[in-house]
């Protein structure tokens, strides 16, 4: 079962889907293992037609990759296999795109990325900053992912929005200026910008969004994004950047009994879908 | 057990509630049958007073019918039964409001209104446009109602408000004309009018709520309306427009455990039933 | 998404699994047509090999033909699409095995294999009779498919087991001979015996297990048959009758929050699908 | 809204159910104040006819007096509304059929029938003994129950059956002769006997059956009685001995999402009532 | 298990907080009995660090007692059991803070609070007026508890905010000055001021917040504030007036599966805390 | 929070309660971390006194040393802690339990307790054989625990009960001898015996238990143990064997909203604490 639309083989795709259903290192409460699946599955409950942006799925060539078969248990060996699963995607000239998971799977992404585009920066949505140092001595946490990310990008390369909860340290981690953060909300967006034509890898934990409105995830944080106030910042990070990557990650859809969490995922990633494929066309 | 407060007898009511327990043409998920009994129990959960309002429910003299008894499967029998209930109220110089079930109910209804009132109008509040010609063949699904009641009423006498939703088939059919939509909101309202005394039947499909604030629906829709501007919207219309008769419909209780979704319900047809009385004394 | 282990081509395959998604004249609780999907999704919680056969699916070639698209409403189109689809398995020279979806499905496929197969006989587990004439006027409901099952095939050829629950009507047209029914349980099995190769139809409406084992289902009967039972029921009637299609109905998942039922379920098929195949090798 | 078939009015009637919506003493999870309410609402998913005694509710003249409007917190006002109404229903010349609520209610119903019938026996089947002195210094508690009962009647009144939680002291208590108790079961019911004509109060707390069948209780003990051995037993005191009032008490139907436990409650009471009804003609 | 960072002890502590577990008058769903208890198992979910006061919880004293022993039934002894720990608490020269439980638990400790402190204020966040008489003739009900107050302190010591919910008799009497109420929202909380010093009780009915952002309460009112402006409202109140005790009430978890109002509490309370510690060091 | 009447210090004791709240590799659905911390809640949900041994735990001197810190990812840091725990526990002259987390943790328990008693031999009660020699190329996977414990004990040594589910291969690796193996039930048991003294390990994954009664774990497996037959059969361990260790694993108390699978698992968890205590004064 592809996601909705996402009909293309893998020849004609631009854009390809891929699903990490991985999130044993999660330290609350797991689940988003289950958020790909999930969100094949009820992304026939959505119209393929955006009135956000007047256009439709059906436009767009996407191909769904269907999702990597990870073991459970340690980080590393999953990591290599998404590394390569984005590589293989990198090079055949197409756009790859993640499902998590837990956030720590964007660590082998951006690896990939990172090793094609060596001046990449990160776009990073999220209520939880991600910038330990370790978390219960383990450095491959999905509270660590943005401080991997970091390790391999150095300073000034990570653009956070929505954050609102971290240690001291990781606040003072940004505070010392390593990475540059808008704490609760997004609006410094629209004066954020880069080079013409600097890569972007985007990832957006979907837990920056309002629990009222996205329930579904491990660790809800309130005070957080309208779903609104979001797709707009997405379409406005896809008509100004240089997406050459993206992901939607920490979805636990069996949190949420009343299933909206994945029907707005499947919403959001139709509008990337088609934000992505309008502004590269 | 009657919806609280509405302990009219039929003889001495002006109000007339009755329920229309049908979701056999629900595409995702059904349940919407459930929604007329449960806003019955639930309703002593809240009290008859209104603090919008400065009002008291207590003071409207409304009769519960209770639910019609209706066959599930096809809908035609459904629909026959629905529009002698409306008939034989509007007959007896009363008004209908009835209670879904899925929005398809809602056709049964307007057949009956729009044969007393032939210049009515429908003010219609929603997720989804409800405009297809069929839905898998099927004419008379929920996702085609709207286009069924434009079958009888014609360009021009539809009105929707909040719809973010629909196949571009729809949308195109909005944009040639044949409906009036605002997408996503209703601020339009202030600015809509019609002739003094143009009869109106007002429709309101819960789902135009965003999930957040009233996810029990079967087909929820990311980035609706608040409670807050639905309620002030609806008073509105009960001030300027000559409602004749109007519906609440798509509550499907089971699917939000927590019952809000419910106590909202309730709250919202008060406030509507305590907004006519005041305007129609 | 096939079920687990049916991985064989239709030209290759024994067996053909099809899903009948579709709950519309459901009485009580709908949500019956989420069961194929359901099934295929958590199959893979479960392993091919049986320990109580001492055999393996991945041995048995079963094609996955996927679901029906069936419209929500009227029965009747509904039932020819699923007739049509029976057929066309059983021209092939393969085993339909149909999954519901509510109990009325299987009338469109007893259409099918009654035609092709005039002295059928029927061997039907079940909670409820479902031998009503109609059902609030409507003939085509789940409580009637029996009913209707034995206007096609007439007295004597349809055999009941664990039935407990009916209307006065009912159990009188049981006592009166024309169904043969065993109530509560079904240990009077083997004793019931067919005329050797008598072509049997075996249709399980998974309502007939305790809902302690199964409560995953619309309509729960205390007082049911326990997994065990059922389970040796199933393979006695795969060992000594005929069977020339089979299915399994009334799974409704989202009632069964912890999805023990569609376990249950899958556990259920894989049985059969052995069964099935160790007595037609 | 009734329950299933209990249509006859006061004056018609044979037996009158009332509901007592109480829970204010419960230790663990509340919610059986909503008991009566589901149990009404819900009945209508059964059958009016009885496969286990060929008979049919509608031939039974029941009278629904609907809820006792309870105050919550202290429970001597509560006791006293339970105490009269079971009064009247008695000086009527009728049989009260009192649903739960907590256990605690039951005390207010045998303070009116004790006082009736000075020779009155209790039958009483339960997971838990009930016969503490008091509950963190309440007397007045669910778990107290039976031990207040004690106080009215004195030594050897009351039989138990299915207990199998308790206190050291109450376990005590049983063992010192006060009352006589079968653990775990109820196989000792058959050789239970009291001189003909011997008036009972027959308190049924539901927990007594296993969780797996009744989960939807406040205090759940594995290792419980099945839904047919209850049955059976509750058939078999109906035969043999003249219950002049009896109850069913302690679902809380918020606690079982699955809903089969207010079926089950609603199939239970059914029988119940056939039963008395075949044995008081 | 302590609330997160509440590692003082008595003796060294500044704020000591205790659980008040009782929810016997609860009119409509129960279960605020729990919120101690989940508050403090699931703090363990946030961090310490507040990124909105900059500061962390590991700097402040607090001492968590641990949840009150209470019986459940009547009120009265459990009041005074609330009553004598909170002047322990206060004889002991520290700052009490108490969480529900229902919102009856506060009359017990502002009765102690009152008695310290004669000229107490109280400054009232909820959604519901709690002002009645009395409760199906009970004095002693969450819902009169507003009044009860009143009653020691009379008229002008009350100031509400968010109220949403009353009968016509508490809107009254608020209208006729006894008690000053903001309807709906906390605007008007900036243009409110006491005499410098002057002591305040401050209660927090999370229900004054959406039902959106916090479902797990067991009467939701629609049409409530958000968190941001809550926390704001609360951070306001620390910064500007003399708060001597304060209570949050009426998280019943398990009314929200999702888990996300315990969550939500949590942080509030550490808020809270470290609000109160900043603005008294 | 201790487990109920597990109030000894750690000097005093003589059996020692820890929790390994670890799921990483849980293949299906995870959650089992949740199961120490919900067990000592609930368990003040049950009383002390059983009534199956007519003992009380009052009398049985636990100490509850709370959970291990454990980080989530990969497991050889986690089994080191576990071991090292068990070890500490030994070596005091204790006698180790454990609360589970996935099985894998058995591991880490059954290294320490080998290490101490070579001879040692291990009594398994679990539905999935456990005997993969990897899962997705993971050895130390839940799925593997048995194999694992089979490398260091060797054949003969390890005793199953209850199994229904593994691979092919799995079943032939007990078929071939190194393991002895009953299927689907444990009728087997009082035919088992050891020399006497041998040092014994039990463990038991509770989805032995049929999931009608045990609903609360990942991966539910129909036709399994009754509570009643596994009580029995403990008790015949503990009467019968030098039991040195023991764990309780698999419960992930999430997956069933009704409780009941936690209040199970407190009660069996008494019932083996007082039956080691009998057998072990």
């Amino acid at each position: 079962m592809n996601f909705i639309g996402a009909d293309a083989s893998f020849g004609d795709s631009r854009l390809v889907l891929f699903g990490a259903p991985y999130d044993s290192t999660t330290s609350f409460r797991p689940g988003a293992r289950f958020g790909p699946a999930a969100m094949r599955m009820e992304s026939f409950g959505i119209e393929t037609f955006s009135p956000y942006q007047d256009a439709d799925l059906e436009g767009v060539s996407v191909h769904d990759a269907g999702d990597l078969e990870l073991p459970f248990g340690g980080a590393e060996p999953v990591l290599a296999m998404i590394e390569e699963k984005t590589r293989e995607i990198l090079d055949a000239g197409k756009t790859p795109v993640m499902l998590g998971g837990e956030h720590l799977v964007s660590l082998g992404a951006v690896r990939a990325v990172a090793s094609k585009f060596p001046d990449l920066h990160i776009i990073h949505f999220d209520a939880h900053a991600d910038l330990r140092l370790d978390y219960l001595g383990n450095p491959l946490s999905h509270a660590c992912v943005m401080r991997r990310c970091h390790d391999i990008l150095g300073d000034g390369r990570i653009r956070q929005f929505g954050i609102r909860s971290g240690t001291k340290e990781e606040f003072a981690f940004m505070t010392a200026g390593h990475v540059r953060t808008e704490r609760h909300s997004c609006v410094t967006l629209p004066d954020f910008s880069l080079p013409e034509g600097t890569p972007v890898y985007l990832t957006v934990d979907m837990d920056v969004l309002d629990p009222s409105e996205f329930p579904g995830t491990g660790t809800q944080e309130a005070g957080g994004l309208q779903f609104r106030e979001l797709l707009a910042a997405l379409l406005d990070v896809f008509a100004r950047f240089n997406v050459v990557a993206f992901d939607n990650v920490e979805l636990a859809p069996q949190i949420d009994p009343t299933g909206r969490s994945t029907a707005l995922a499947c919403k959001l990633l139709r509008e990337e879908l088609i934000a992505f494929s309008t502004h590269n066309p």
